[in-house]
């Protein structure tokens, strides 16, 4: 069972879309607001119902449709609870198990790092990462309660632990991948593998990012779910 | 079992990897020669071997790596016999099937018509369609032997003699979508929905379309598996 991927140039995210094995219910995982059209064209040509929008975590860098598609569809907005985004139906905590289909679960995971609430899932073997763990790569860690620290222990006892032959489903990439594994990622991952704790949030720590362009108006909005304030 | 799917923003070419549910043996369709690199960093990543590249046919829009490939990975390259590349190692033809891993099995159709040799790859109830059915569309047939009533034979008696729900994946998409299905196109595609073959013909007859930029240096190229004359 894969996931579809899809991709937003301008902001380089994934969005990805989990087809039930039996019954039409779906799952849509960080959907970007300009690309609401899109998403729903492709669900219809999927003949798919959706159930949940799932966030990782309130982002930086992008507006989420989450809003819309929950008007749109009538599907529930799930999001991990310490995100601050009050309009969700379903604030997620750690161990929380969402069903849908007939048969389906998701496992939650609480990875903070990259936001203090950030959460990645687990479906039939993939794991969506979000901004915790990218490929050959992670998220920064310099704003949004974020701490290397807690990201470093993110990854290295929740998503390392996973089994090596998982696949990992980003929640950007900006070099043309698509997935990796956990396997390849311990082994490999530019920042995180054979690398302690104190390294490497000293590497965190002297990135000198540039402050993301959007921050100030796609954090407010995606805590309302990316609907106007006062929607 | 969805493929992996990779795009090349250049030439907005889709290329897909078929992993084996049972053994680590894959199958690549469609590969981009700027992006092989990308591409056998996947297949790293994803801890599998390559077994096959498969084209859909000699494309006029972008060089494709599968001699490259086949050099660093031992794959063997299967082409469609009507296509006239001569170094591939497999000459498919309609009906074939190609086997890899433990239990896979691709069905070959010939779906002639964007271009004399182009065909189509049936795998799991996923259908890799190359350029003879876009999502919402279908490729041009005013080149390469093309031949408008081809295609609608192609599309018609084949590929929308599939199951609804087969999935549509296509070898192009210039509007950010990935993936469709038989049952969704047989209803709404715009070119060939509820169309006869003889509109379809004046339609395709009419689109005027500037001749591609590459045609000349990628058929050539492309009839060696992308590599160098007297390779």
């Amino acid at each position: 069972m894969h996931p579809i991927q899809l991709f937003d140039p301008e902001s380089s995210t994934f969005t990805y879309i989990l087809r039930a094995a039996s019954g039409r219910e779906a799952v849509i995982i960080d959907p970007v607001d300009k690309q609401w059209e899109r998403d729903t064209l492709q669900l219809d040509r999927l003949g798919l119902k959706l159930a949940y929008v799932l966030e990782t975590h309130a982002h930086a860098d992008h507006v989420t449709s989450a809003g819309k598609l929950r008007e749109m569809t009538g599907a529930k907005a799930a999001v991990p609870s310490g995100c601050c985004i009050p309009p969700a139906d379903v604030q997620l905590h750690h161990g929380d198990v969402l069903r849908f289909g007939d048969n389906e679960e998701i496992k939650v995971l609480h990875t903070p790092g990259h936001t203090a609430g950030s959460m990645s899932f687990v479906w039939h073997g993939n794991v969506f990462t979000g901004d915790t763990l990218l490929i050959n790569g992670c998220g920064r860690t310099d704003f949004q309660s974020g701490s290397a620290g807690a990201l470093y222990g993110s990854v290295t006892n929740e998503l390392f632990t996973l089994p090596d032959e998982n696949l990992v489903w980003p929640g950007h990439d900006y070099s043309g991948q698509s997935v990796s594994t956990i396997g390849w990622e311990k082994r490999n991952n530019s920042r995180l593998a054979n690398r302690d704790k104190q390294s490497f949030i000293e590497l965190m720590g002297n990135l000198n990012l540039p402050r993301p362009k959007l921050i100030d108006i796609a954090v407010p909005a995606n805590q309302n779910l990316g609907l106007p304030q006062g929607a």
